[in-house]
């Protein structure tokens, strides 16, 4: 007997998870089992082994099957499969899954993909399996067509790694900065996640019982944990990758998710950073994280609090806009204030303020889907908590501390909503070495087109020399 | 008679410039005034236009022919259309060039890559052709076979997209934080370039020109600019794109590079900044730039200077980095102090003093090729700017000043060379929900591999609950 089958066991399951040796019986379990169409539902890596399993799987499956990927796809593969399939009847639906692997038992959130009629027929068993929400309805919607489920997991993932880092810089300022003990972090997590803008987050929630975590002789687990994050360089996992991908081909300007995003490629490989450190430190300078001084540790809290909050809305804002460019270009219409609901509970990037803003936004008149920053909910959550995010910065930056995603967040919201930026000289230079072409302010401001002036910022001499 | 026809006659060169209408006139003409091998120079915007204008002339071609693709290409086309010309006998070499338009009359930089016999038969020309740095040698070198020539000039466009933001913000502090006139600021630039560490700074000495240049009735040329940059957002340019997609893909942190080019991909679209604005600005505490107070005026040039000096190291050893992911991966066995040669002059991206300290790294037995920042000379030089980086990023965001670029490279260094990182709290975060494993600190530091760890942070209940 194996652990699956020790585990159904002691949970009183045996009768109903069976170990199946080869697709042979477990194609024919499932058929002799069954009077209707069977679903089979992968929970693989992603890329070749889903390939190489569903090249075995479909030679034994008959017309009407389906199969309900479950793994972190990309969306492109996802389309080709359902391409390759259909010409046999088989339907292959892409279903986006979060949760962990505890989910397994609290029930996760879910975003399937696919056929509109096959949608319907699984999303009876999804609702079912579903983590609910504080209003009891289950967090899982048809999300649309082709790759849909798959790429909104995937930019759920993306999302997920800006928060980790905005969390994560935040937990070093309340440990290294304040010098707040893990107990006392624990105890600030768990009240900012019990009400307020970060009430019912799940990444605060779980920070806590992290941050309190301790060995059965007392000393801390977290205490334990080596800085590195491996599992976007080592390509175990690729959603990360793909968002950054997505978000750069797409010109979305997902700043805050990238910065996290590579600050936690950075970090993975421990041994090179030490040999930077070792070289730096002969230099003897070599800034070391410091104590925050001179600050009122209630207000810096606080202000830390609306600081996290600001990142956690930028990265659902910058994940959203680059959604919805692939929406646009692929045509998937996605009905985004019905979506949400599919990150209410079960997911890791749970954050009931802030789904309650995107909301209210995407079911407001004032709505413009293509331009999230200019609803004025969510602008006016923005812009409440920017002076808070700046005075974190500021401490941040004197005392030496890592906020690579912080402080992007600052940046963005800083130049999203300007209309005048640096990029006027930049565009000045481009247009001396490049003739790249400007526009004046004489013109109403406009989208992205070239403009139609150009200086003569250096005139050719007229002879051909070297200077 | 047409423009070029008359400027060639201007220049006295309307025997050696004949305008053809046709792709049979030309090869007629071509081969009718060579004894030896034509050599086909095309300089066309990246893509179909290309792969089109090829298709057409390699029906004329013989064997032996040379077509030097000039445009800014994707890599993969380049190797694409040597491997598909290769058949027929026809050499293909994809070639960066950099100079601007302005480089016609100067010389511009080559980055040659190909078969290594058939850029042997190139170089007489393009050594002949291209700008020399100020030691008299011509700024090409062969760079590496296949793609690696256009591969390396999209190298050069990425870093000079991140040094580009790096200086934009700059003169933003000094016009705008400190209020210079942008006479003066032209004056600041023209020093800067003139000796230490921003000496020979193409783009600082062109940046003096912009700031000063006046309409003949005496209005500034910059003010009348708009900030906005569309060329990659429109993707008639499509280099600065490829150099972020390669970053990601190859999971090295360029962050400085990246917040420069997503910074200029926001600026494009000028009428979605305005409505952001308009909306915030009912808010009414909009932050907007202002005046940096409390500083001297001199030692806050000079610490701009190191910041931008700084910026622009950083810059250049993000991009080799990508570059040397991508040269190992390929195999392409790039000698770097000799491609260094490339960027001595003609190009956007010169800039002295960091390639001497470039070339000083590659030339040392010291050099670490895969870890540029644990080079002595590298990280001397980064440790010496960095206290002064900091305190320019503490009085620009106090004055609400946008430095996404200058303050991402801080991050940067504050990262690459740390063994304490906030990492480790996301790590034990994926621990807890995903089970994904971690190394302890009583490990060595070691390289991206996966943990061998994992504490079961929240044990499971045994009961199929839904909490």
């Amino acid at each position: 007997m194996n652990d699956l089958e020790t585990n159904a066991k002691t949970l009183g399951l045996d009768e109903r998870v069976r170990r199946q040796d080869s697709y042979e019986s477990l194609i024919t379990n499932v058929r002799d089992g069954l009077n209707s169409t069977p679903i089979f539902m992968l929970s693989l890596p992603h890329g070749n082994v889903v390939d190489e399993v569903i090249e075995i799987l479909r030679t034994h499956l008959s017309k009407g099957a389906i199969i309900l990927d479950f793994g972190n796809e990309h969306y492109k593969s996802t389309e080709r499969r359902e391409r390759d399939l259909k010409p046999q009847g088989i339907h292959y639906v892409g279903c986006g899954i979060s949760g962990g692997y505890q989910s397994a038992r609290a029930g996760p959130s879910f975003s399937p993909g696919g056929d509109p009629a096959i949608l319907e027929l699984v999303m009876p068993l999804l609702r079912h399996l579903a983590a609910k929400d504080n209003r009891g309805m289950p967090c899982t919607t048809q999300i649309g067509p082709g790759g849909s489920g798959h790429y909104f997991k995937m930019i759920h993932n993306g999302i997920e790694q800006g928060m980790m880092s905005i969390l994560a810089e935040a937990w070093f300022l309340l440990a290294h900065g304040l010098g707040l003990s893990f107990q006392d972090v624990a105890t600030v997590f768990r009240s900012w996640n019990e009400e307020g803008p970060l009430r019912s987050c799940f990444l605060v929630g779980i920070g806590s019982d992290v941050a309190k975590a301790q060995y059965h002789y007392g000393d801390s687990v977290l205490a334990t944990v080596r800085d590195k994050v491996v599992q976007d360089v080592d390509e175990s996992e690729g959603t990360g990758v793909w968002t950054c991908q997505e978000a750069v081909s797409l010109h979305v300007p997902a700043t805050t998710i990238l910065a996290a995003h590579l600050f936690r490629c950075a970090s993975a490989d421990a041994a090179r950073r030490a040999a930077v450190c070792k070289v730096m430190a002969t230099g003897g300078d070599l800034p070391q994280p410091n104590r925050i001084n001179g600050v009122d540790q209630h207000a810096f809290i606080d202000a830390l609090r609306s600081t996290t909050y600001f990142g956690f809305l930028s990265c659902f804002a910058q994940g959203l806009s680059v959604l919805r460019e692939r929406d646009c270009e692929r045509g998937w219409n996605i009905n985004y204030r019905s979506v949400l609901q599919t990150w209410r509970g079960g997911c890791i990037i749970q954050a009931d303020h802030v789904l309650d803003i995107l909301e209210k936004m995407y079911s407001s008149n004032e709505a413009d889907i293509d331009n999230i920053y200019a609803n004025p909910d969510v602008a006016m959550e923005l812009l409440q908590c920017a002076s808070s995010t700046k005075q974190v910065v500021l401490r941040a930056v004197e005392a030496d501390l890592p906020i690579p995603a912080i402080s992007q967040s600052l940046e963005h919201f800083k130049y999203i909503g300007s209309t005048q930026l640096p990029t006027q000289f930049m565009e000045a230079e481009l247009d001396y070495f490049g003739k790249h072409m400007y526009d004046t302010w004489h013109e109403p401001p406009g989208g992205p087109k070239k403009g139609s002036h150009h200086y003569e910022w250096k005139p050719a001499t007229g002879r051909l020399d070297k200077n």
